[in-house]
């Protein structure tokens, strides 16, 4: 049944020899592996502006005047990280991402920092991406409004579900989102410059209570501009895509991809360019409710609310989607370069039946959907922790390309290592600048319920209950105590707002928290995987000639459920006990003497059980059999009955699974579950010692 | 550490041998039984005054005349009720629950009705209880009014890890409340009656908001008064408890458990007649919002809001959380009864070991509070599903008297029969009253989601899903196909309250409708038990004499880990065979070699494996064997390691546990898991072939 609904949902599974990959021309390489970087001109400018006036007190008319030259700037650091990212494509064909790069030239710390940088970026590329095109779409339907949360996590779900599928990463898919947005926004951009210059594109006057200047309303300071700035960097988001792919290519591949590469620029640069040009002339200043984007305000400014915006909304959602999308492709990738070299669970190498690394889309999908959670679905609200990787990656990249030049010394290096150097320097101090003033940049969070009085009770609680039962009983009753405390001080002002909650503010700091977390999570997997190798070592003494069995059985009375557990229990040989649980010492005259009729070759032993349980007698009794017979393996022989329907299946067997679990945790005992299948169908079932296979006409001696 | 945190909430183990009952005087017994009868009067009044004004159109003043007219006529109910069941104590020194009554004189059905309304009984008078008590609370302290819900889940938790730990059903828990209450309310009702005979009761202007007649504002008609009195019966909910608990009382027990039941009669009917007498000379009509309850409201009007309205309200709560426990000790020792005779999991008769029937308390638990959420924590909402079952088992219990009395024709037989037959025709009377009033006399619920449009929307999809993994395909689409078009109505019409909800009418039909669900499954239960049986009884045919083995051991290369399993397989005999499947083929040969160097005499079986699936090839070996290899039991032994610490568990082993999951549910194979431990500690391990006890210093030969 599971297997079917794995065929309805995921398809039926394809063969390995069915992997070949299409190779790809220019005009399907640019929307393959540009859509990411091009999508962010649907949210940068407006981040630009946000930055400036969310919380700052400067007016937006202020804030309008700089987005333009701010802009410029990140055109600017765009142009110097392309031609950068040129020299990978011509010196790693076979792919340079930047944990290959930086662990190539720089060893593997740099590696692992440029992987841990890049697994939270792709996490984020999800997140934000699809929270912009879910804004996309509530600012062209605003009745979604109160569903944001809701349609992105849906949104989520159907790429998760389609990339589990295994979606063919060329043709359509991509091509038309793109190519549609590209159509639609440059035609807004056209209209937009000839209502310009024929002076009739106007000016949106600011409404005083939606952008509220405050009294000590501030001028501009450098922080706010450099902050602004760093804002705009998203925008050099997912450049080094074309970088990672340049395999897929068609022949000659980096040819092919240096010009996708620089197209992807020149597209991205000239977007940015003009939309942030319109929303400064047109004083496009964003929404402080995030409920219409500045893409929207302008659309609608410069075309109205006409076919053409709503194309250009929906095609900027569907470009977005496509953006996340290729997320979901280097993601599971990356883990799987990670798990290969054992910094990561190797169950990340597992290629599933749809031929996609099933293990690394899921995870993707849940930390993506858990930060959308957290942070309301709100684009704004998730930019502070993206660009942070983005730039620590792309200078890692960059300064492994400079020691590479400097290792190999070929032809015309030094040119090379001068422009790798520059982009390493530039993105370098981009990413200082971008750590420092993005450090707790975001808006104030609401994490509930972790930032309640209720959350932090319950916190305190949770670890004083977890230290006792890990045996720090000081500890641990000293947590309780201040949970006490604090139920107590709850009790006598109970006007306090026990659920309401205090905000976090979010910001680069958790990146910077983050990375090593997962560099030292990275190597102490390492580590282990190197051990159990070490442990696993085939040697000349590792063949174990064999040994000696003690089989215990424990059962419930005589019945013919334990008849197969007996006989298999007897084929096994060795020592066989039979053990029997006392609960009721009325019954027990009577099991032994119908035992000593039925079995008397095995003997069976009754233990005696003062509380009630049946496990822990039993338990006793394998310790006490341990001492005994020191060099024998315990196998513990089970006698289950299973019966046809699953509602009747819980009417029993419960006490045989209690022991199965007990056991679980018991070193050098071996488990064996003998299953005895009662059922009324004649015809199903093989003749077979392990079926009951009609009800029993005749009467036992009893 | 599991066990570690049970001993933290539940205590220590009790001992079977301390599980003798003390033996209870009447002062004592009291409490003990008669606290869930005597709690009702806490909403009994109210609910009357409800019955008459929520959404009727009677105006408070004309329905507070009612209701001591109302009132009496259910205390002259109540005697004659408490008589009839005198009769039964004297008969049933056992105790004489409704279950067992019916069952001995009329029959299975009869007797597994009224455990039906039984079990339906005590869930509710959990949640009603609880609730009521919630009431009494927020109405002396209005700030926790938005946590209704909350505090009731909050004391329902408490009640259960109480009667989990096992409660003494004795002494101070349950005298302290009650005999509190007593003090307290007849101090309540003394000063109203010296107010009203000095003439300074006063009365309560009724507000026009606060209690709005409609226009159309209708007179009282039979149909209401006859409902009316359907609610105020709720006073004589928990009146059969004292019958079913004559053994837990001191000799004489039958004359003390009489005098028990005749002593909570004149107390409960004398509190009943008090409250109604001056609610209605002081005009408490109760407050529709349900924010202040009919005591409270007398209370503050009659001595103000000093510390003896807080005294009353706090033992009021006290009171009927003891209410509560009472049907904690009532459900699990009915489900246990059901289970004996095999109507009910066997499981519901086991004893813990703090000597309480564990299973059956947390069941009671979960139902009561999916109760609370359901209906909001509101006592009213809960009333219409309530007297139903009471009067339901009250019947059939009387009738079961009647016919005994038939039956056993001793002395006095026509009188006592004439007594019990009264009582049947009286309460059987009430049941069709209360089952007719109250059809769908509850307040319209919203039982989010399930009544929302997206609730129906996910059910219809869920169902067509459902249906297709069963192999309903047809059927599965259909609903599919209608989920789809449920979708695209939601998307064109996109303002409709997609998430708003309809409202469902509880009333007595839900337990008209539950009971008899009850009873098919008590049957079916019934009859699994039965042909289990009749499979498992012993013949001369049953004993196994013994067989032949074929082993399997699936094996991922050549390494210590396997080692062990492979010994444990020849140890075991029979044809033995290693088994191994092939994803990438370039490592084959390289294995095949070293498996001829280590274990030339176990046979190694190459699989190919097209779909990279480790278990699907496997799995259609074993049937391949299992029809080479007829009369055998395949044995399938899983090599596992198993590291030191929990995170590095989930770094391994995955691919044999997913084996050991897809043959649990291959009928006819033997599954064990042999695990081999991986350690560092030296001394924590004795020296077992089962342990590697250091990392191997010497390399093998490769």
């Amino acid at each position: 049944m599971a297997a079917r609904w794995r065929r309805v949902l995921f398809g039926k599974p394809l063969a390995t020899r069915h992997s070949d990959h299409q190779r790809l021309p220019v005009y399907i390489g640019l929307p393959v592996f540009a859509s990411d970087a091009i999508s962010s001109v649907a949210y940068a400018t407006e981040e630009v502006l946000l930055a400036l006036t969310l919380g700052t007190g400067v007016a937006a008319s202020v804030a309008l005047q700089q987005v333009f030259p701010i802009s410029a700037a990140i055109a600017v650091l765009l142009a110097i990280v392309v031609f950068s990212y040129r020299q990978t494509i011509f010196a790693y064909p076979n792919g340079g991402g930047s944990y290959i790069v930086a662990k190539d030239n720089l060893g593997a710390t740099a590696g692992l920092t440029a992987g841990a940088a890049l697994l939270i970026d792709y996490v984020l590329t999800v997140a934000v991406s699809i929270a912009a095109g879910v804004a996309a779409i509530v600012s062209a339907f605003p009745v979604l409004e109160p569903h944001r949360v809701g349609l992105c996590l849906g949104f989520i779900l159907l790429l998760t579900l389609a990339n589990l599928r295994g979606l063919k990463e060329s043709g359509s898919v991509f091509m038309v989102p793109t190519y549609a947005f590209l159509i639609a926004i440059y035609a807004l951009i056209a209209v937009g410059f000839y209502k310009y210059f024929s002076g009739s594109l106007g000016h949106l006057a600011p409404t005083a209570d939606a952008h509220p200047v405050e009294a000590g309303a501030g001028g501009l300071t450098l922080f706010l501009l450099l902050r602004a700035f760093s804002s705009g960097c998203v925008a050099m988001t997912g450049t080094e895509a074309v970088s990672n792919g340049v395999p897929a290519f068609r022949a000659p591949e980096r040819q092919n991809a240096s010009t996708t590469l620089v197209l992807m620029a020149a597209i991205l640069g000239s977007l940015f360019l003009g939309i942030s040009f319109l929303a400064w002339q047109y004083g496009a200043s964003p929404d402080h409710e995030h409920s219409e984007t500045v893409i929207s305000i302008l659309a609608s400014g410069i075309v109205g609310r006409n076919w053409l915006y709503y194309f250009l909304q929906v095609s900027t959602f569907l470009l977005l989607v496509v953006a996340a999308n290729t997320a979901y492709a280097d993601f599971p990738r990356l883990t799987m370069l990670l798990a290969q070299d054992r910094y990561l669970p190797r169950q990340l190498t597992h290629i599933g039946d749809r031929l996609v690394f099933s293990n690394g889309i899921v995870a993707l999908a849940l930390l993506a959907a858990g930060l959308v959670v957290a942070f309301g679905g709100i684009t704004h609200h998730l930019i502070p922790l993206y660009s942070v990787g983005v730039f620590l990656s792309f200078t890692l990249s960059q300064a492994g390309m400079v020691r590479r030049w400097f290792r190999l010394q070929g032809n015309g290096w030094q040119r090379n290592a001068l422009i790798n150097g520059f982009g390493a320097i530039a993105t370098g101090l981009v990413l200082l600048v971008v750590a420092y003033t993005k450090f707790t940049a975001g808006d104030p969070i609401s994490l509930y319920p972790v930032t309640t009085p209720l959350g932090y009770w319950l916190i305190v609680t949770a670890v004083g209950f977890v230290l006792i039962s890990m045996g720090h009983r000081r500890w641990g009753w000293w947590f309780l105590a201040m949970s006490a405390v604090g139920l107590l001080l709850w009790g006598l002002m109970v006007r306090s707002p026990l659920l309401g909650s205090a905000p976090v503010r979010m910001g680069a700091w958790v990146v910077i928290v983050i990375i090593p977390m997962l560099i030292w999570m990275f190597s102490r997997i390492h580590a282990h995987y190197a051990e159990v190798a070490e442990h696993l070592t085939m040697t000349r003494h590792s063949r174990i000639p064999g040994f000696k069995h003690t089989v215990l059985i424990p059962v419930s009375g005589v019945n013919r459920g334990i008849m197969p557990a007996l006989a298999y229990a007897r084929s096994i040989g060795g020592d066989v006990r039979a053990v029997y649980v006392e609960i009721d010492p009325v019954r027990t005259a009577e099991l032994i003497d119908r035992w000593q009729r039925y079995e008397p070759d095995i003997p069976l032993v009754v233990l005696d059980s003062p509380y009630r349980s049946l496990t822990d007698p039993f338990l006793e009794y394998v310790d006490q059999v341990e001492r005994e017979r020191d060099d024998d393996v315990i196998t513990v022989v089970i006698p289950e009955f299973v019966t046809e329907k699953w509602w009747t299946r819980a009417l029993h067997g419960q006490s045989g699974l209690q022991l199965q679990l007990a056991l679980m945790f018991k070193r050098g005992v071996v488990v064996t579950s003998i299953r005895y299948y009662l059922t009324r169908d004649l015809g199903e079932m093989p003749d077979h010692i392990l079926t009951s296979k009609l009800p029993a006409s005749e009467v036992g001696p009893s």
